[in-house]
């Protein structure tokens, strides 16, 4: 069966201070995305890649590919105007049933066990996406004021988010919604559940230079 | 008017991968708990500190407080079985009015400015307490299964949380119950109300391995 990973770098991060798109920020030499892309590679090395990125961006990936990783084969596709059109116009190149799994690019620590988890339960249910228990106390805000939020039934939701190809090509025919903050609102406004599996902690998503001194450091201990 | 800090450090980290309390782990060869001492008294050198620790540990305290900061005057306060109980004990040490701010031992990062603002506000308005906005999407597990959690309207709670002494020692009066997560769930439960101010990213909680370089980090920058 065909496994697609989708890695999404349509944005422009604006919170790392440097002139340098996000995902090309470098950790020990190599740009983010790339540790990413060579960790599912690591993982697998029969995963189609799909790179969603800015246009104007992809000379200069394919330059870093070329350098850093040539071995690997990836297909390009270009960034939306939101996170939703950028995964939509990444679905357009799957010409063949399934799984597929939307992960950030600027996630390079994911853990091997949850790719393993994501897949194994989306080929059994259809959709899986990684999450984690808030180790912080949370409150919750409305209109009224704002009271405490019970942490225990909070859950901080992560990436790859796996689904099989028609329930994802399906749910992504829908009118856009500003509600769609990740694949599994859009799974879930089409009727299709999903089901949480347990992600690791250290698979954050880099957009701060404190995230990226965190993240070196978990490279470091790998 | 007399403004106390209250270091809450009762418990015992376990996910520290170490032999050592987590508030006594060193960050550049000082315990953390003392980064966080030295912080608060930066920003003033008028306040009352009380120290809230396990009693097995207040002679290694005394010892690394002689070492590093024999300039600061504390008193020290047993730890109690919750968070609720420490704090409790802590607050009978208080015999003046004023305001009182509960801080966690393990979070050396906060800035001056949100220091500034918790006093500032809970001056004016009784209580005040600093949050962030939550960066990943989140979920909610219900009995019925589980939806998203529209982050724009969660906020992460960070100390100092800081109230009147009149309103938090009548506060800690209560009962004790389960759902008392921090300092301002417990007024909270008492009728007074709690206002929001802005924290500090860097304002972490340091529980992990992960945290401690995120920490060390940000101790680097500053």
């Amino acid at each position: 069966m065909q496994q697609t990973i989708i890695l999404v770098a349509g944005g422009r991060g604006t919170r790392m201070n440097s002139a340098l798109p996000k995902q090309f920020i470098t950790i020990g030499g190599m740009p983010v995305i790339l540790h990413t892309l060579l960790n599912f590679h690591s993982y697998s090395t029969d995963f189609d890649f799909i790179i969603a990125l800015p246009d104007d961006l992809f000379a200069d990936f394919e330059q870093m590919a070329e350098r850093h990783c040539p071995q690997i084969i990836f297909r390009l596709s270009s960034g939306g105007q939101t996170r939703f059109h950028t995964v939509k116009n990444a679905l357009s190149l799957i010409k063949s049933p399934g799984l597929v799994a939307v992960h950030d690019a600027v996630r390079p620590l994911v853990s091997h066990p949850v790719i393993d988890r994501c897949f194994a339960v989306a080929a059994r249910e259809g959709a899986a996406i990684p999450v984690m228990e808030v180790n912080e106390s949370l409150r919750w805000i409305s209109p009224e004021g704002h009271t405490p939020l019970d942490r225990s039934r909070c859950r901080l939701v992560q990436t790859p988010q796996v689904f099989r190809s028609d329930i994802l090509l399906k749910a992504y025919q829908q009118e856009y919604n500003e509600l769609f903050t990740d694949d599994s609102s859009v799974a879930e406004a089409a009727g299709f559940p999903v089901s949480l599996v347990e992600g690791n902690r250290e698979n954050i998503k880099i957009t701060t230079p404190g995230d990226l001194a965190l993240a070196e450091f978990y490279l470091k201990m790998k």
